[in-house]
C-alpha cells in the first residue's frame, strides 16, 4: 500500500527490446567490438547530472541485463526518489563490451521516464496542501504509454485512462451528435459495462449542472477561468468527481488547485517534460 | 534532390500499429462507439495552435486510413514546411468514429515529431550562414528514432548515425583500454568494413592531431571552449570531418558555429524539445 | 446508439491471421490444391443447422476476404439477430479453392460465437422484465477475450471488466491481507486512477455494509442465497450497483434476478456454452 | 513410449503469453497492487471441484512462472490422470500478488482443456473394448489447436490431421469438381508427397468400393447408420482405415463402434466440451 | 490438376516483409532518395543472365508491389517454366525511386529459388522414363523451407515431410533406443495419428525385411549399393513405397533410379544449389 | 581486437526461434517423442564430414539449449577456425529427445554458415600476399544478412554494407537520372549523414577519373579487365578506396587482386557457397 506500482512486465519487456533492437542494428556495436577485448571486465556508475525525480532506474537495470545476462546491477535511488545533482542512481558490473552497449538505451529511457516524474513531482509540490491530485493525459509519445503513465506516478501523480476503451469521456463534438449532454450520458451508460466510469466534458455552468444531474461520475471543466472552477465546484457539490483541464501550467497550478477540484490533467507532463540528465560514468 | 526523404514505410506502419494498438486497446473506442452513430460523416481540419516547422503530417494522413481505409485526407502544409498558428495542417473527411478513433495517435505523432523540427529549425536559423550543420545524436525516444530523426531533416538538420552498428564512435572509455588513438583507430579500421567511418572523439588539441594523424573520418570534440574549437578547426585543416558537440544551446550555437566546426551535434532537439501544439477541429 | 459495437479492427485480425495461419501451415490447403482447378468460380452458404444468436458473421466475412481479397461476401442474418434452424446467415462467392480453404476458420469462429451469443440470449430471456442485466466474466477463453465479450454483447448481455487493468475487484483473498473491508478500499482508492471503479465481493450482510460504507462503486454477492441477495440489495439501498455471482443457472437465473440485483454475472457463458452449429453450403 | 507428449515448447509459450496480455493489459493487476504488500508470501491450491480428466497442469504450472520465474510449482495430478472433486491437482509458492496476476490465466487454460479431456475420456470409455478409438476434427477454438489436440491425447484420444497442410481429405464438394472419386484420388497421389495420407469422404457403399479401389488410405463414412457402416466395414476388408464421423454422441458412440469402424472422429470434444470446474485455494 | 501449388500466402508475406526489413534497414534507399527524383517514372526488365527453372517469379512481383503498391508487373516466363539465357522473365513498371528499393530483395529470392528449381530439374530429367521420383529433404535453408519445397515442385520434384511433425522417420538412432524395428513402427503407431504415415531408415537387407513385416509405410534406404537397392526393391514387392538417399549426386542418380526404388531424396538441391544468375535491366 | 564479432544476440535468437518454429511446426518432433523415452540421455558429436572453415557452431550450440535448456554443449573448433574432415566441432549433452528434436535445425545452421566461410576462406588464401581483401555483397539468402556476413567475416573476408541504408551506392542507373557523376555525388553529400560514405560504380577509366574528383570515398570497377584495373588503381592514386567487382571467380581472383586493388567483392561467397557436410553423432 502507498507502493508504487511498476508497469507490467510484458508491457517493460516489449519497450527494451524494441529499443535495443533498435540502437543495435544488425551489426551490433561495432566500435566496442572492434576496439574493447571481450574479456575486459569493469563498473559503471550511472549518474544523476541533474537534480530530480527518478522514474525508470529498474527498467533501466533490465535493459544492461537483457544485454548481458552475466552483468550485475545495484540500485541506489529507486523509482519515485528524489536525487541530488551529481548522486549515484545505481551501478552495473560486468563485461565492458555489454555495459557499452547498453548504455544508450538504458540511459534514454532513464532519462526520458525521470524528465516526466521530475515535472510531474514539480506539480504537485506546487499544489501541496490543496487537496487536489496531478494527472495525466492520453497526451503521451506513441508506444511509451503504459511507462510514461508509470513515471507520472513516481512523479507523485495519478493516472487518467489508460486508452480510448478503459473509461467514456463525452467531448463538445460527441455532444454535437448525441443532442445533450442528458442523451449522451443515457447512450453512454447503456452501452458501456457497469465497471466503466463516464466523464463528461464541460465549457460553462449550465453544462455543468446538466452533467451532474445526467449522472456523470465525473466533470471535465475544459479552459475555465479560476472563478467558474470555483462555482463549478460548488455546483457539484461532491456528487461527481471534478477535474480541471486546459492550459494549466506550473505556474497557474496552484490557482486552479485553490478551486477546490478535485483534479489537474496536464499534457505537457507527458509530451514536452524535458529529459533529466542522466550519464554513465565508466571507469576503464 | 533537396526532397525530403520519409522514413521507410515499414518503420512508420510499426509505430502506427503499436501506437493505435495501445490507444484502443481491447474494446476500442467505447465513447464515440455508444454516442456517435455509424452513419455521421464530417470533415476535420489538423490545425497548428502554435507557429513551428511541420513534420509527421503525412504519417498523421496514415494514422487517419490506417483506422479507416474510407476516410480520405488532404495535405495543405507539407512536411519541412512553416505553418503559422492557426494554420490549417490538413484534412480529413469520413466517418465521424473512424475520425474520433484515430484523432489523438495522430495528433500525438504529429506534435511530437513537429517539435523536434521546429527546434532544429530554430538551431539551423541561428546558425545560418556560418557553413555548419546541426545533426542529431542516439539521445532519441525508444522505439522511434527513425521517425524522430526523420523530423530532424525536416527542421534541415541532418542525421548523425543511426545505431551503434552504422559508424565507429570511439570514446574516451575506448581509449582507456584501447590503449592510445591510433591503437583504436587502427583497431577499428581492421575491423569494420570499408564502407564504414570512424570518427573519434577528443579532448584536447593533443587528441585532435593524434586522431586525424591516426586517419580519423570526423573528430568530435567534446565540450571544448570556442577557442579551442577555432584552434582544432585549423589543426584539422580539413583533413577530416569537424564535429562539435557537448551542452550546446540555441544561445551559444552561433558562437560556436563560428568556430569553423563542420557540425554542431544536440541531444536535446530528440530528447526534450516540447511538442508542437495541434489540434483538430471536428464540425459536427 | 443502441448499435452492437464490433471487437476492435486490430484483435479482429489478428485473432483471424493467427486462427488461418494454425489450419493453413506450411503448405496450405493441399487437397483442394491437387483437385480444384484454380479457375473454378462458386457461391456458397453460411447455414445455421440448428437456431441461435448471430455472432460473428462479419467476422467470418473477414475471413474469406482475408484468405482472398476477390471473394465478395454478403450478410444475410447480421450480429445480434436470432436465425432460424436452417437459416442462411451469409454468402460468399468467387474461386471455389479461396473459399475451401477458408471455410473451416470461418465456420469455427461463427459457430464459437454464435454459441456464447446464444447462451447469453436464453439467459438473457429468462430474466426479461426484472431490470436485471447479464454480464460475463474474465472466465473467458485464452486469446478470446475480446471477441467473446462481444458475443456476449450481441446476445443481449453486458461486460465485466477486460482485464485485470482496468476495474478493481477485491476479493476474500485480498480482504485476508488487507485487514478490513473499509482499508482495502481505502488503500485502492489511493492506488489507482478517478476513472477506475471499485467493485468488492463479500459473502454476507455485514460484508455489504461495510462495503457500501467504504465507498465500493459495486458490491459483489457472491454465492448468497436469495433471500440473502434481497436483503443485501435493501441494505445497499441504491448506494452501490449490486452483482450477484457464484453458480446461477439459466435455471436459477430468473429467481436470482428477482431479487432485485442490478447484474448476473456468469462463467459458463463464456467458458461452456456450446458452439451454434454453423456450416457452408457449396454448389460445385 | 506410451507416454503423453506434450505440445510444442514454443506453442505452450505463444499461448501463455497471449493469454497473459491479454489479462494484464496496460496497467497489470491493479487490485493486488493496491492491496497486497510485495512481501506477502503463500502457497496456492489448484483444486478440482468436480471430477474429471486433467489437461494442462504443466501449462498452468508454466502460467505461473511466467509471471514470476521466482515461483514454485508442485505437480499432484498430472496431465492424463483423472482427479476426484475436490482433488488437489498441483500447488503454486511465491509471492501472493504474482499468484494472483496469473490465477484466472492459469485456471481459464487449465479448465479448458480439462473440460475437453474429460470429454474425450468418456467416450472412449463408453467405447472401451471394441477396438475403435476416439479421434477429434479441426473443428477446435482458434489458436488453441494444437494445446486443444494434446487434451484430447490426454483424454485417450488420437488426433485427426493438424491442419489443411498435412493429409488430403476429399469431400463431396471436391468430388463434384474432380469428376470421379478415382479421380480425385489419382490427382491427389500425383501432387502431394509421398509422406501424405489420402481420406476420401463417402456418403454410400458405392463410394466406399470407389474409394477403396482408387487406392485411399482412409475412408471416412459420412453420417451412415450403424448398419450401412457395418457393411462399409465389411466391403473395405482391412484394405484401408475406416473412420465414422457426422453426428456421433456419447449416447450412440458405443453403436458406432460396435461396428467395426477402426475411428469415431468427433467435433464436440474440442467445440463444445464444457469446462472442467477448477480454482485456486489461497491461504492469506 | 497438374498445376504448381504456390506456398500459402501467410508464408511469402512473411518471408517478403523480413527480407525487406532486413535490406531497407531504419534509413531505407538513401541512395535512391539522395539521386533519383521522385518523379521518375520507369519499366524495368527483370532477366535471367542464364539459362535455367524459374521459381519465384510471383514471389519476385510481389516484393515490388509490396514495396510500392502502385508498382505493376507482367509475368513472362512463369514458375515452373524453363527459361532461356537472357530471356525476360517479368516487368515491372513505375516509380523508379521503388523499383530500385525492391531491386535486391526480388532477386534475392527469385535467383534463390530458381537455382534450386533448376537443380532439381537437371536430376528430374537425368532419371527421366525410369518411373522414380526426385524428392526433397529437411536440410533447407533455415526460414525458407516452404518457399524452397515450393521450388522443388517447380523445378518437377516432390516434396517429403515439411517437419518434424508431419510424418514419422525412424533412424538408426531411434532404433537403438526403441530396441527393433518392429517395436518402434508398433510404438510410432500407437501414439501417432491415422493420418500420419510412417517411415523407417533400413542399412541392409534384414532391415528391409524387418520394416515391411512391421508394417512401415515407407522404406529408406541409406547409403545402399545400387545392387543391394535393386534387392530391397524386391524384396519389399510393392508393399512399402522405397525412397534412396545418402550421398546422390547427379552422375549417380540414374544408377539408382534405375534399381527400381519410387523415390531419390536429395539434400544438396535445397542447401547447395547455385543460384540462378537473374538481373534487373532498368532503361532510365 | 582481432577477434571475431559475433552477430546481434537479437538477430541471433530471432532466427533460432523462426527456424525452429518451421520445423516443430505445431505438434513438434513426434517420432523422438514415439519412440525415445524421456529418461533417456546421451551424449552427441557434431562432426564435419569433410573439410573446411567453421562458422556458426556458437549458434548451433544455441539452437540445443533453446530445445532444452538442460543440454549442455561444449565447443572444440570454435567459430573462424579451420577443421579438419572428420573432426569434432562440439558435443552437447542430455535428454536424447531434445538432442534429436534440435539436430536439424542445428546442422542446417551451421552447415549453411561454414560453407559461406569455406568459400570466403578459399578467396582469401587465393589472393594472400596481395594486399587485397575480399569483402561481400548484398546478394545474401532472405532473412539470413547478418549471420551470413557474420560467415564472410570468419571465412576472412570484410563487410560491405548491410543494407540500402548505411552507405551510398550510386551505379549506372541512378547516373542516367542524376546527369552527372559529380552531380549525382554531391547530391547525395547534401543528402546523407556526415557518418555515411558514398561509393560509385564506374565502368572506365574516364568514370574513375570523375568518381574521385567528385570526391567519392570508395570506387567501384565494375566488370573491368586486369589490364583497366590497374590503370584505375593507378589514377586514383589513393585518394579512394577501389573495389573490384562483376564475375570474380575463385580461379581470377589473384590476377585481380593483385591489379593493386583494395577489395575484392564477389556475390557467390554467400549466395552459391554449397554447404559444409557436418553431421550429429549420437551413441544410443
Amino acid at each position: 500500500m502507498g507502493e508504487l506500482t511498476q508497469p507490467p512486465a510484458h508491457v517493460v519487456t516489449a519497450v527494451i527490446d524494441r529499443s535495443l533492437t533498435e540502437d543495435l542494428g544488425r551489426a551490433g556495436d561495432i566500435t566496442s567490438a572492434a576496439v574493447v577485448p571481450t574479456g575486459i571486465q569493469t563498473t559503471a556508475r550511472i549518474v544523476a547530472r541533474s537534480a530530480g525525480r527518478v522514474a525508470g532506474i529498474r527498467i533501466a537495470s533490465q535493459v544492461f541485463t537483457t544485454v548481458d545476462a552475466d552483468l550485475t546491477t545495484t540500485i541506489a535511488v529507486d523509482d519515485s526518489d528524489d536525487a541530488a545533482a551529481g548522486a549515484t542512481l545505481g551501478t552495473v558490473t560486468g563485461a565492458a563490451r555489454s555495459i557499452l552497449a547498453a548504455e544508450r538505451t538504458a540511459l534514454n529511457l532513464l532519462g526520458h521516464l525521470s524528465g516526466i516524474a521530475t515535472a510531474t513531482r514539480d506539480v504537485v509540490r506546487a499544489i501541496e496542501g490543496t487537496g487536489a491530485r496531478v494527472v495525466d493525459t492520453r497526451k503521451t509519445t506513441p508506444g511509451l504509454r503504459a511507462v510514461e503513465k508509470f513515471a507520472v506516478r513516481a512523479g507523485g501523480g495519478a493516472n487518467h485512462r489508460m486508452g480510448l476503451d478503459d473509461a467514456v469521456l463525452i467531448k463538445d463534438n460527441h455532444l454535437a451528435v448525441a443532442g445533450s449532454v442528458s442523451q449522451a450520458v443515457t447512450a453512454a451508460r447503456a452501452a458501456v459495462g457497469h465497471t466503466v466510469k463516464i466523464e463528461v466534458e464541460v465549457e460553462d455552468l449550465d453544462g455543468v449542472v446538466e452533467a451532474v444531474e445526467a449522472g456523470a461520475d465525473i466533470i471535465l471543466l475544459d479552459n475555465m477561468t479560476p472563478q467558474l472552477m470555483q462555482d463549478a465546484v460548488a455546483l457539484v457539490a461532491g456528487r461527481a468527481v471534478v477535474e480541471a483541464s486546459g492550459g494549466i501550467t506550473p505556474d497557474t497550478a496552484r490557482s486552479v488547485a485553490e478551486t477546490g477540484v478535485d483534479l489537474l490533467s496536464m499534457g505537457w507532463i507527458t509530451h514536452s517534460a524535458p529529459n533529466l540528465d542522466v550519464a554513465l560514468d565508466i571507469d576503464l
